[in-house]
């Protein structure tokens, strides 16, 4: 709502230095924000994946908040910026534009944080893994709070058309891909553009739109 | 959280008497309780439309709260309630387990507000239109707010796989229904299935499971 950068947001802070701002399960969809070399905040779609009932040891010691992860595909600009950085600003959007110019188009910033986030948490990373699928070299990371804030809470409501737009993200950004089958990915656009036209809203609808625009669909 | 009567609850109204606790846009997949001739509340899955940009002149004048319309499709114990009582509580909740309950089974409950609502609304139904698909009646009811609570907000995050247990309670209720291709629908789920093992938490998977039993899936 107010301004976007984090510093005049501490005293907002979550859970004070250290937590997520919320209970992350599975796999969190999040767009995050890093710093890159010409001196602009580069954002990106992330998946953030935490160990639930496994109980993931990774940090040693039985501690909370769970050690959440994230892999980054190829040589992207947040791949590069992690590296160079070691942190960067994971963020907890609720708007479809915004989450499909991040995970799909190249969106750059004058501050961290993006007016659409309704919390944030800065984030220390570490790469503990690597690998090669289909010729896409991975790196896993471990991300480690280290600020959080929470900028807006909402009424958490259920539209498909939403859910439609984040699969229609994913399935665009397969296409042309090595290990991915481009009929099937474009008959699952199909079906999230159907969904989106009968339920979604006008942000929806926006959103899609900006998948056509920036994937070959 | 605490009890789940609504009286105690009408110091929390969002509006005041009269609106939605959040703003809606498109359609809203909510939960709806409605009072049944044996006394319990029977919890159903209610689309709930709300026009955009169309600015619907149903109600004459140019008036806020935007119209709130929605379909019952069937002789359902919903339909049936709604014609019977006129009215019925409209629910905001983000448990995908209470989802597929109310979706998929009977689901019935001593006090109309469900402890996993994060807002409600009392409404006052009217049926404004009727028609028959594929061999099944369905009947338009207009809603009007009367009454809202919100019990508490939260930060938005993305899960896959809560919208993937969205999708397959839609594609598990079409299952052996005229019009819809069965092959299709299983071809679906097992997309949405595949998407909860890898991104949903535990509440996601309990929820497919779930959807499995309560299907013929």
């Amino acid at each position: 709502m107010s301004g976007n950068g984090p510093d005049e947001r501490a005293g907002a802070a979550a859970d004070g230095a250290g937590g997520w701002p919320v209970d992350l399960t599975g796999v969190t969809e999040t767009v995050v924000t890093t710093l890159g070399p010409n001196g602009l905040w580069n954002a990106a779609a992330l998946g953030v994946f935490t160990g639930d009932e496994d109980g993931d040891s990774d940090s040693g010691a039985a501690s909370k908040p769970p050690t959440a992860t994230a892999k980054t595909w190829g040589n992207t600009r947040t791949r590069r910026n992690f590296r160079r950085q070691g942190e960067g600003y994971v963020q907890f959007v609720d708007d479809p534009v915004t989450f499909v110019d991040a995970a799909l188009s190249i969106s750059e910033h004058e501050a961290p944080v993006l007016e659409s986030a309704a919390a944030w948490t800065r984030v220390a990373v570490e790469s503990i893994d690597r690998g090669t699928e289909n010729g896409t070299e991975w790196v896993a990371w471990r991300l480690r709070p280290l600020e959080s804030a929470i900028e807006r809470e909402t009424v958490p409501t259920i539209n498909r058309g939403f859910g439609a737009v984040v699969e229609a993200t994913v399935a665009a950004s397969r296409l042309g891909v090595v290990g991915y089958d481009d009929d099937q990915l474009r008959e699952r656009l199909a079906y999230c553009e159907s969904v989106v036209e009968r339920a979604g809203g006008p942000r929806e609808r926006a959103a899609l739109e900006r998948v056509r625009e920036c994937a070959d669909w």
